[in-house]
């Protein structure tokens, strides 16, 4: 069964602080099995990616190629129903449109001493998208990875895929089309996350990686920070759920059982003024369960991490909110519009009666990868900033130099450094 | 003596690899001391931090107290001169001016299918600010730090800063006074971030760490990441020079050399289509080195990893500086302009004959804080946005959930997350 916490229970804050701590992933050490393979593929690179790969995913890629070809993407979308097809493209027209209005504006201007400044946005040269093989092998995140990266501009995407024992889902393919991806690699683990970020003979390696993955490659992608970009390191999903009691106990429940089905570390929440609801739905959940094909998923990690906060008053929900910092949050109140204000930390905010969480998901044009495990108290979900960088501009002329040289001089003398000092001093020194 | 690059040269492209593959820092392998040590301030909190900061600093917190008092801050100002004193001001102040243009905007909007969409940016709830101690203990970098975060809306900000035998720069602690920066402990190492990232109790934990610090900072904040938000790891400064020979080579040489003179690991290399200018440049450098205080350290690095690479036309440089992908860029050429809109990788251009990098140090406004080693391909400089996270935001009503839930339950049950589907089924039954 999962906690059901209230806030007007004394030992309350204790309860609330050990459900905020609760580890929900084994944390395996995996760092020198990772800083071996980095090496290994540094050192023999493709001749490494095939022993590794076969050694992991149980295929010879000197038979299949490491590249996936066209014919093959071509025969994925085959296989492929209408219907899903269609949905593809109707989400991936929606993701585009809305992350278009993230494309940032570059600014100049020349301020009263007669400086110009600005800066100027430009998308990275090339990205990684790592594509988690087996069953979380999901296209709606190739979708979710891969348009802000096309939309930013960036020349150059590339997808990795592990295929173990030779098997490629190809809706995976089929969204990586859509997508307009046409560098596929088969390969998976930390040693794709190191030939993008090396590269290889075959492989030219890039500059952001992206994606999710296991502990090797999230493992991979932290030793290779620094040589390369990296997005978050994702961790296992979640939602925290404010409800009153004017919901359907069901709905509330498939909002809860649709984040535990991800995985039996996932966390479901739930937080209401209303003890009777709270009941409701908690019942609703043991009923839904029971049909659902990934029960025993979801059931494990809602009896382990599932709670019920029942409050006081939703005035209590924000701050409490806050500290939960939950991926998603989904405020189904009278008042949501409100309430949602009052929230600074959230990777995204479903507001409303009639919004689960789970359009979010697929549909909404939003994107799905969003900060995990607390980490939305400082991060923000995958964008098209992802795939950009800021260069700063200043330009000045003999006039600005003189009204911003002296203060310079005297900053960099007290810093000691004469050289910084002396590099103006000496430009003053010519032009005036 | 620096090499000398020709692009005419057979062997050009092997000699331009091999300076961009020059290792310029020893790294040395400091995580397993540095996992110790952030386990030991978990475990024993301040007590740990009392131990650590008399083993490495020699300062026994037990008698000056960790947090550094309002009264050691006043006196410290009025230890610095007022000049220094108007000229931090007088830096802050355009920082500040500069940073207030980068604060983001809120988006909301309903598109066509009758879908609210949107986002919201809000500031972290705290940061923490290294500032390293000893001759690197820059007040500039305090409001480097210090000023972004201010203007996101931080409501709390940090400083830690090591104080090695209780000494401390009181231009630093002046600057965070400028800056409004009231907490203040004389703590540093990877003791101080893992004090920052998990707390003591003295230290409320922060949720985002900055600022630049040896290695065992950078293995910290390595360590730390995930569990707080980081900026990126620092490494030594670099500078390009593209400059024709309609520069004075006093100017170009004064250049290089304050860029010299940070580190003996710092770079600076001078991009030109003339060479008898290039040999001036590189006559300048070295007289101007004989008459400078810190002349050992800019020679060190100019001879050992220095450059003048000359160029058949400037037409070359742009595709040659996306491969330097400089932290600091001076393009001081007659036509530096159009030449900038080529570059795709800086951290920030200087443009023009009269915009020496040093300004940009100190007080043009922008921010000193760039990427280095090469990561200007895939990251920014610091600016409001890395003290802010933004929430997306999704609203739907009855007729928007009708249009989009069947392409998400489509999706859903392909993905094999048939809780997904219902989530959406159960609400559309509910609605319609």
């Amino acid at each position: 069964m999962p906690m059901r916490l209230k806030s007007v229970d004394k030992n309350f804050e204790q309860q609330f602080a050990t459900l905020l701590s609760q580890k929900r992933e084994v944390s395996v050490d995996v760092d020198n099995a990772v800083r071996d393979i980095i090496a290994d593929i540094r050192a023999r690179g493709d001749a490494a990616l095939v022993d590794l790969t076969l050694k992991f995913d149980r295929l010879d890629l000197r038979k299949s190629g490491i590249a996936v070809t066209a014919a093959e993407i071509e025969a994925a979308v085959r296989e492929c129903s209408k219907e899903t097809l269609d949905a593809l493209h109707f989400a991936h027209d929606r993701i585009a449109d809305h992350h278009k209005r993230q494309l940032p504006s570059d600014d100049r201007y020349r301020d009263a001493a007669g400086v110009e400044l600005g800066h100027r946005w430009t998308a990275v040269e090339s990205a990684g998208l790592y594509v988690p093989g087996g069953l979380a092998s999901y296209p709606s995140s190739v979708l979710m990875n891969a348009v802000p990266a096309k939309v930013a501009g960036v020349p150059r995407i590339v997808m990795v895929v592990p295929s173990p024992g030779g098997e490629l889902n190809p809706l995976v393919l089929a969204a990586a089309k859509i997508a307009g991806i046409t560098e596929i690699y088969r390969i998976g683990g930390a040693q794709a996350v190191a030939a993008l970020a090396y590269g290889t003979e075959t492989i030219r390696p890039v500059v952001k990686i992206v994606g999710p993955g296991n502990a090797y490659v999230a493992a991979a992608k932290r030793q290779v920070f620094g040589i390369v970009g990296i997005d978050s390191i994702a961790g296992p999903s979640e939602v925290l759920v404010i409800a009153d009691g004017h919901n359907d106990p069901d709905c509330i429940a498939s909002d809860l059982i649709a984040q535990a089905e991800h995985d039996t570390a996932a966390q479901s929440i739930l937080m209401t003024d209303d003890e009777n609801f709270a009941a409701s739905v908690e019942q609703a959940v043991a009923r839904q369960l029971q049909t659902l094909p990934r029960g025993n998923i979801a059931g494990e990690s809602w009896n382990a991490f599932g709670a019920t906060i029942v409050l006081k008053s939703l005035d209590e929900a924000p701050a409490l909110a806050d500290r939960v910092a939950a991926e998603h949050l989904e405020i189904a109140t009278e008042n949501a519009e409100d309430l949602s204000k009052r929230i600074r930390n959230a990777g995204a905010i479903f507001i409303g009666h009639v919004t689960p969480e789970v359009i979010g998901d697929y549909v909404s044009g939003s994107n799905h990868v969003l900060p995990t495990a607390r980490s939305a108290r400082f991060s923000s979900g995958l964008g098209v900033l992802d795939f950009m960088k800021r260069t700063s501009i200043l330009k000045l002329d003999e006039a600005a130099l003189a009204a911003l040289g002296p203060a310079a001089m005297t900053l960099a003398r007290a810093e000691g450094l004469e050289g910084h000092r002396r590099s103006v001093e000496v430009r003053l020194a010519k032009t005036t």
